[in-house]
């Protein structure tokens, strides 16, 4: 099987293309979690990393009968140092385990045997024990060039895992160097054909990060890459609509995952008076109804 | 004090830019080392881990007396799991606890406040405690635009840390995105252009990636960037001299570190005559020997 056809079928199980994020801060989280954390330990670092590693599995524990994937973000648990780099190695262990996919977003990208070794740590695939971090897709930079994608590739094939490649991000300056003005053909054009060539020589192992902020360009990107899974940040909170995302996907409602983070895991900031576990669920079940109502998502499962 | 100021007090001390790589892979360290990890752990993964804090350390036993600065590749550490990263850790905390300047070759981007968090996670600089993981410089991916830069810089200058923003690579097929042939400006012009812009504005906290494997284009580049340090790789194993590297310095011998990885923690395989700490001793001072010979970094000091 190949990663594409694993996401398929997770997709098809939960009749939505949703994918959660997991982005955790520590000021953000519920203080029954950080006042247990500090109860538990004593450094900073380790406090909000036993906080993180509670706060994701009891969002995994909500979403995982809703969605097909959740997307830990690497720089947050990095960012508290070797002990947050823990608590994301249990959280994906944990959304494995609930049944999960787990698409890393670490954004790596190295050349040669460097780039091997991101993929070999993160690029688990089918059998979750074959890579140490677990990951069933990992997000890729490119800018390093197109030979530096290849050592990801065959990781990625072998382990029946997929590869994002950031394409066109949803940040407000990302067109600074992928579209720049001056350019008859925007560099994220030349991205697009290298993954579209990719994925169709590995039966989607290859897929792109387009972002649900720039609408035309993800239709435009979409015809482009056929094969490729597309991973739509920029849903929710930075501005993007279902009505902006439709476009990444094919008629039969699979080719895409939208992901919601703050949205999702930080609902109970917006919803004061619900338990912080009823506002997170409310708001999967939100993304997931507004995706089936304006997305081809709807058609999954019919 | 700038990272600059502190990279070039670094260099004068010990009269030379050489930059000794940390990329340990478990296969090509000395056996007495991997056979110690075989006896203190029992998972291929603690082996590997002790074995790579281990030859670390003693690295920087062998070269903190010669060069001012290591460069831990993270992707080797990452490799190996949770135990892979806290190797990283202690091994970067040893570096800085024996003088050495550290910079965590990582090549992190992300949009806004997740790039925020690496930042925040990586880039120590003058306090070796301000951040878990304690590097002086951190190497940074441009791709997802020039705002996502800007958490980066703005951590590196409250701290006296620096980047190395990735310009022109070293790998074989760095252009296919970098320098595509259709383009009038080639995108690593436009990246130049705003490395300069902020290494300008900041003192030199910002530097630039140029390999030495593009010799003409170094040359260029330093031209662009007067302000930048420069972080060369390609010297040596990937085939770049010490004559290619020569353009990346100003007249006084500043403005460069010029690094080796495999050409010298792995010495000993090509000089199995020798204990392997002489092997690696040897070559690193035959590279900063190389260096002073054939480049400006023979005037540093005088």
């Amino acid at each position: 099987m190949s990663y594409r056809d694993r996401l398929h079928a997770a997709v098809l199980a939960k009749r939505t293309p949703a994918l959660v994020g997991l982005d955790p801060r520590f000021a953000q989280l519920p203080a029954e979690i950080r006042d247990r954390a500090k109860r538990r330990a004593t450094s900073d670092a380790e406090v909000a990393a036993l906080a993180y590693e509670e706060f994701c599995c009891r969002i995994i524990d909500i979403v995982a009968p809703l969605v097909p994937a959740v997307k830990p973000q690497a720089a947050f648990f990095e960012e508290v140092g070797p002990a947050g780099t823990l608590a994301l190695w249990r959280a994906t262990q944990y959304a494995r385990s609930a049944g999960l996919l787990v698409v890393m977003d670490a954004k790596r990208g190295d050349i040669g045997t460097t780039a091997e070794a991101y993929a070999r740590g993160y690029l688990a695939g089918a059998d979750s024990a074959s890579a140490p971090w677990g990951a069933d897709a990992l997000t890729v930079s490119p800018y390093l060039g197109p030979d530096t994608l290849e050592p990801f590739v065959k990781v990625a094939k072998e382990r029946e895992a997929g590869i994002y490649v950031l394409v066109r991000t949803s940040n407000p300056g990302s067109g600074g160097y992928q579209a720049r003005k001056e350019d008859a053909t925007p560099i994220y054009r030349s991205v697009a054909e290298t993954v579209q060539t990719l994925s169709a020589e590995t039966n989607g192992a290859v897929g792109a990060v387009v972002g649900a902020t720039y609408p035309e360009e993800l239709v435009e990107l979409r015809g482009k890459m056929p094969d490729a899974p597309l991973l739509v940040p920029g849903y929710g909170t930075q501005g993007g609509t279902s009505a902006d995302a439709a476009a990444a996907f094919h008629a039969d409602g699979q080719g895409a995952l939208v992901n919601s983070s703050r949205g999702i895991i930080f609902a109970y900031e917006k919803k004061p008076a619900l338990r912080w576990e009823e506002a997170v669920e409310a708001a999967t079940r939100a993304m997931i109804a507004d995706l089936a109502a304006n997305t081809p998502a709807g058609r999954l499962g019919k």
